[in-house]
């Protein structure tokens, strides 16, 4: 069968003994508040492949405009070194010719070396819902299948509602299986697509069908499972589907996912890598997964759960009490694992030898020795238990912490000093609006009577909103005395309104990243308005950058 | 034996076959963040009562000033219809007399009717941190679980690291099970303090622990299990055990606890009743589960969590294109149960992914009906489509999508026309700030020659930032021709930046939370950066408001 269409870039490669399957791009989306940019995805993808899982499904072309442009743009974009990109896609529709089916067309051409196809093995779905015959379904399954491996594709299947199908009709859903198997599907994947499976459903649902398989002569396919979370179990399904034999898993990374969301795909990594011994990736990379989820928590907006097993920022987290002073004899009574293996640490809450200890730690982290400097430490540790109590938070915002440490060891530099700044946005007549900016700064303090550069500024900026007028007319004033000011570049910006529930007067947190001249770091800065707290960051990020640049 | 204290007001009553038992107000309040107040514990234990649970632990006397309150309290003040409240303390100190121990004397003082003895199980822990002989733990559990008996109290011991325990050394595990039950415990509880087993693990200890008690002729005692969340597995571990013989399970309203959270109370509730047939409560009680979740989420201020099994926000709400249109054939096909079972309800979500079938869906909760309105439903769809990719979302923001819908169907309101509004922040020399804001309204197209409240209106307003200044702006602008304004109140106010990786200069999406006149709504607004934004969030709010008050 000659191909129609070009194909994949990237050769099938040698098999994986098991396979970890992200979906946090396609399945993942679903997940009621999240929204992911082309962008983002590219930067969630990178930190999947970083992460070393087997497979990551980008999104679902031809159905979804963002993600058809995902699979264009990663074509040439985006490098994956472990993982290997897969496209979602349905069975061609019922009565229509496979190669005349546009979804399965626009699957084709989303180029990827892997497709997983979504078919159904309830047949009260196949009649409710495709409104067709078992038989057509089964048809289905199989042009859809033998024409993408045709094609010189992988393919896998997952067996929507194969669960609650198994137990409704067990030929059917085992026929799915087959067809599937038969015209070359690389693995069928069982999907608890309504979530409601307990642990021992699961096991004798797969027992049953592998023995259904084995007598059919179908026993060594590759089966795999993609569990929701709707009875609370999703992670132990999978892992009870691991058990009885299955060699493929799917889930969402921070467990995002429609409903109650999808297994929690770092969960599910450390359970089988470290409880159960079957090796995934390599153990480096299982040390970054703490930052990653938090990282990829970071891209989508929505924070990992701080009580998100192994990642979470409470993970290891004690409250005193009852274990605190057997902690300190011996960490390993009280925690399930190293820490340090997922790259999270232990942690101690409300104990003030603990916050000097961490701050050391911190320090250290960052290049300063604080050995033996009893009372830096605990006036660090009195600050910043202050200003997080008015709202700042150093989590994120290592730069922010470091100009605070400088600044207790009276280190800070002062570049320039602000002697005010103003903003107005206008909204004329005709809808348009105006943004501009007013900075003024004060001399510089070293500056000689001839120092052109070092003379007050007052500097005005247009935006296209009131930060970054602001911004704009910052950079203006600060050029002459410091032209490297354009190398910096603010590329991330992150805004929390805390106390929420006082309306538009409530408190709000500003974090922005900046890179440039090899740094990118993070500065944080708080106040009652957006405006406010962004000015405070920014100033620090400009401050800091000087700094660590060595000007 | 004479008791020296004076008898539980509470006589033993009739035993349970299963009982739930809840430790929110204990191990629930080791979660990082969480802080209960007497009053607070009062409120939740009134609603775990509500709920049915079998047990409620309400703290450990003698340990924590609050609790011994609590339970001095709790006496006199809180009155409940179907739980037990149960004290929770530590056996007798190693080398101290029952009867000379305090905090055991604190827990009699509790004067409640059950009684839950933490005991250590593993000897690792015996030596380690109680640094004593595995001789002396057995005595300790012995005398106090004898003494309390002997007071007339119902006496459960929790088995401390149970599992790990019975790993290291399944003698010590067992000798300690052995003595409880001897001295009279009502059950004996298997806990996996640190949290890290795995469904297999627990089905496999219970068995062996099983058929020990049972060689020994103690197997009729009962059993109960205590999981925590650290493999992400702790409900399905309790579930495991339950399908292994043991039939008393502890657990924490919206899996609050240390760490990664203790078994969440609820979902093993709707799991054990609803799927594996275990009657726990009255199926009304089980009716008010979300309500009651939420309340007590409300109470210690952290909000169960919109993915949360059962009870969540999102846990019974749509999102995908894919299944709205089979949804409306038959809603049963896409849920694991009724969710009003649980008190909670299906939702569809419009997202990008909407098609005309979601739309239609939804239209329906706002009380629309749109069968068979065709062209309607497609121009809607496109709509959202192309405004979702503006970076609308109206996933949360229901009152924006029914504006839109009103608006396609040309019954919009126009209540007030802007003409150009202005904010500005000023930061003088003092380091002050000042923000202020001019908004201009047309005059009201309705209006007479005469009729001063639909005049053109200029206002300024002064504010702690940019949003808030213009929001009191246009208050005091409506305020003549709608008096009723100042019924609505902004509540919560929510800042997500799209594209963030364009630093300050990216698109902002504002989600305004308006509460008024029995009303509680969600708008969205975007544009180049969040005063604009907010103004279209803002202004939509108070159109949105007036038009279902009716004004």
């Amino acid at each position: 069968m000659s191909a129609p269409h070009p194909a994949p870039v990237t050769p099938p490669r040698q098999d994986h003994a098991f396979h970890l399957y992200d979906t946090t791009l396609r399945d993942g989306s679903q997940q009621e508040g999240l929204t992911l940019s082309v962008a983002d995805k590219m930067a969630v993808a990178r930190l999947l492949d970083e992460l070393g899982v087997t497979y990551i499904e980008g999104g679902w072309p031809g159905a979804v405009p963002k993600d058809t442009e995902f699979f264009r743009r990663a074509q040439h974009e985006l490098t994956l070194h472990s993982a290997r990109l897969a496209a979602f896609g349905a069975t061609r529709r019922a009565g229509v010719r496979v190669e005349e089916d546009e979804q399965v067309r626009a699957l084709v051409e989303a180029s990827t070396p892997t497709i997983t196809l979504v078919a159904k093995s309830d047949i009260r779905h196949v009649h409710g819902a495709l409104r067709t015959t078992g038989e057509e379904n089964l048809a289905m399954v199989r042009d859809t299948v033998a024409h993408l491996v045709g094609l010189g594709r992988e393919v896998f299947v997952d067996a929507e509602h194969f669960f609650d199908g198994f137990r409704a009709d067990p030929e059917h859903a085992t026929a799915v299986a087959l067809e599937a198997f038969a015209a070359g599907a690389a693995a069928v994947v069982l999907c608890d697509t309504n979530g409601g499976m307990l642990p021992h459903d699961v096991a004798e649902i797969v027992a049953e069908l592998r023995s259904r398989l084995e007598a059919a002569g179908a026993g060594e396919g590759r089966l795999g499972v993609h569990t929701h979370n709707d009875s609370g179990c999703a992670v132990a399904n999978a892992l009870t589907a691991v058990r009885g034999g299955i060699t493929h898993v799917q889930g969402c990374v921070n467990g995002y996912g429609e409903r109650t969301g999808n297994a929690d795909l770092v969960t599910m990594l450390a359970d089988l890598q470290l409880r159960m011994g079957v090796e995934l990736v390599p153990a480096e990379s299982l040390g970054e997964a703490t930052r990653i989820a938090h990282a990829i928590g970071e891209i989508v907006n929505m924070a990992a759960s701080p009580r998100a097993p192994y990642v979470g920022a409470s993970a290891f987290a004690h409250k005193a009490g009852l274990h605190a002073s057997a902690i300190r004899v011996d960490p390993d009574l009280y925690q399930h694992i190293d820490p340090r293996l997922v790259g999270n640490d232990m942690r101690m809450i409300i104990s003030e030898m603990a916050g000097r200890a961490s701050i050391e730690l911190k320090g250290r982290e960052l290049g300063f020795d604080l050995t033996g400097e009893k009372a830096l430490l605990a006036r660090l540790a009195a600050r910043v238990k202050q200003r997080e109590a008015e709202g700042y938070s150093y989590e994120a915002a290592d730069a922010s912490f470091e100009l605070l440490l400088l600044d207790e060891m009276g280190r800070v530099p002062r570049y320039f000093e602000v002697e005010s700044w103003r903003t107005t946005s206008h909204q004329l007549r005709d809808g348009g609006l105006e943004t501009e900016a007013t900075v003024k700064l004060a001399p510089s303090p070293t500056a000689g009577d001839d120092d052109a550069a070092g003379r007050r500024t007052v500097t005005i900026a247009e935006g296209n909103g009131p930060v970054n007028a602001l911004d704009t007319a910052l950079r203006a004033a600060l050029r002459s005395r410091f032209p490297q000011v354009d190398d910096f570049e603010l590329i991330d910006f992150k805004v929390r309104i805390l106390d929420a529930h006082h309306g538009t007067d409530a408190t709000t947190r500003v974090l922005v990243r900046t890179a440039g001249l090899g740094l990118e770091f993070q500065t944080v800065g708080i106040g009652p308005n957006l405006i406010e707290a962004s000015w405070e960051a920014i100033t620090d990020a400009y401050t800091y950058g000087f700094h660590k640049a060595g000007i």
